[in-house]
């Protein structure tokens, strides 16, 4: 195992310090339990916006935390979910007495300690919605879940959520959008290799050197199928054909379109696959309208990459298009 | 070779297409020659700045053309210097009768074509100053350089010259402020694992498994030594001392402190390194008011990470901190 770390039981500790000291003016960070808030939270009027999960997948959520996107990110070890305290301590943190909203990716120990901290949180007068996300169409159930897993459709969920209630959506609302998003986003990922979780010190998985894994978790769980490796064009086909199916998706249809990175993969190759799903969805009729290209819901150093379409409205567009300032994603301030 | 590509051949071509549709609100591509300018070039009244140089290094250079940064970028083959005619087209596509700023990294090929473009341009009358970026301070003369290489650096140059240009400098301020950037940054990076030119198609070097490279060019050219792998703070120290004793820093100083992933490494590992960089230059008194951390400047898949301390002062600050528009960095518009 080689990574730039200095023991495995401190990799989040650690990272987070560091996240705190490069990004102060953005985030305070509570150290125990181990949570990082929006620096002026909580914001008075505004509904609270929280989110986390297992550790590895950075970008998410940590840098998510900011204006106009998530007002408290809370990190489990790497892959495992946090535990209902800190989810309960973030909650309490960024209620500003309009209610708070969880967004939760579909993994059962994410939706088990979020539910314990949202009756806590109820027990303390505070109200919690929560909305799951749920994006990814390559299994039914898997590893770690009853039903679809949540992927890199929850950094779409959180900025657009975020826009929301920054505008002053009360939690009903902020919560019909979110759960908006996850209705009409759909992802599916390839891994070309494996990442090895720090505290296991071995690869997650295995792959034959010509060999990748389509319909990949994010935290190597497995697929639908171990293919060879073929053109990056044949890839995305693969990838984009369940994803226009599920929907469905048709003529007519504006569209976000982002290509995650999974962590390991050069950029150069994530705008390749870019090329052809724009391609892909031009001769569908779809036209991208908005797009995304980069490293937001990875797995470590796995390389690979997902595919998500979003299907856009005004309203979504619109609130995909307002300001942002987080560490990992800004602009328009 | 695991690459998400088509054609080894077709990468950059193909990569700049994909480019061009995820980011044509910000970016207009020429396809022969190839260069991507930014969409209201030439803006009317300011200097000009065009970079480039071998692609693999993503997002530079072409993610930060864009306002308050690059005016062009001149993307060569993989890891190979772009010709004279890119270059001269690019600096004519920019050139508003102000001049035009080349800025170049420190190695052979791409001196030589900028400065060939640069004449071929003055023979037009387009007015043109380069600067040179030699911010790395492993080693003095390598594979591609005479004197020392330019690398991560270069981002922090582009920037602040992007700012000043856009708030009107003329040409010899713009080039004297990208002078005083490259005077004030030093760099140093290692490397974990190689990387794999697409048309080489086997590894630019070979690594042991418990291996790394300490002052690793961007290319994978040799650094200083190959040492056992270590903890990422005795790393960081072995990095972090080159850079403080070059310049040198001392207390007092005021800092960004940017560490730069090499593409392959997990964010969460980028900021490890973060923590222990700051907590050495808190010791030394040297305080770090602005930090940047992710993959800016990146070898392919190659895991590993550099980091660039610049000496700021109030005029750097305030240039870092105007806005910028560009698909790799931006904010405050």
């Amino acid at each position: 195992m080689k990574k730039l770390i200095n023991d495995p039981k401190n990799v989040v500790d650690e990272a987070v310090v560091g996240f705190e000291a490069a990004h102060g003016d953005l985030v305070t960070v509570s150290h125990d339990p181990i949570y990082i808030a929006r620096k002026d939270a909580p914001v008075a009027g505004k509904v609270g916006l929280v989110s986390g999960g297992g550790s590895g997948h950075e970008p998410l959520h940590g840098g998510f935390v900011g204006f106009g996107m998530l007002d408290a990110a809370v990190p489990g070890p790497v892959f495992t979910s946090p535990t209902p305290d800190p989810i309960l301590a973030a909650t309490k943190a960024v209620d500003a007495g309009k209610g708070v909203l969880h967004i939760v990716k579909n993994y059962t120990g994410d939706v088990l300690n979020f539910e314990t901290a949202a009756d806590l949180a109820s027990a303390e007068d505070i109200e919690v919605r929560t909305v799951i996300v749920d994006d990814d169409v390559a299994v039914k159930d898997s590893l770690y879940t009853a039903g679809r897993r949540g992927v890199a459709g929850t950094v779409l969920v959180e900025k657009i959520a975020g826009a929301a209630a920054e505008r002053g959506d009360d939690l009903d609302a902020v919560a019909a959008v979110a759960t908006k998003v996850n209705a009409q986003v759909r992802t599916m990922g390839v891994a070309l290799t494996p990442c090895v979780v720090p505290h296991a010190g071995e690869p997650s998985f295995v792959l034959a050197d010509d060999e990748i894994e389509i319909g990949i978790g994010i935290h190597g769980e497995p697929g639908r199928e171990r293919i060879k490796l073929e053109p990056a064009d044949a890839i995305v086909d693969r990838l984009l054909g369940p994803i226009l199916e599920d929907l469905p998706f048709g003529s007519g249809d504006e569209v976000l379109l982002l290509v995650n990175g999974m962590g390991g993969t050069p950029q150069v190759e994530l705008y390749i696959v870019f090329k052809h799903a724009a391609e892909v969805l031009a001769e569908k009729g779809i036209t991208v309208t908005r797009s995304l290209v980069g490293n937001f819901v990875t797995s470590l150093e796995m390389q690979g990459v997902s595919i998500s379409v979003l299907k856009l409205d005004e309203e979504l567009t619109g609130l995909w298009d307002a300001p942002v300032q987080t560490a990992a994603l800004r602009w328009g301030r």
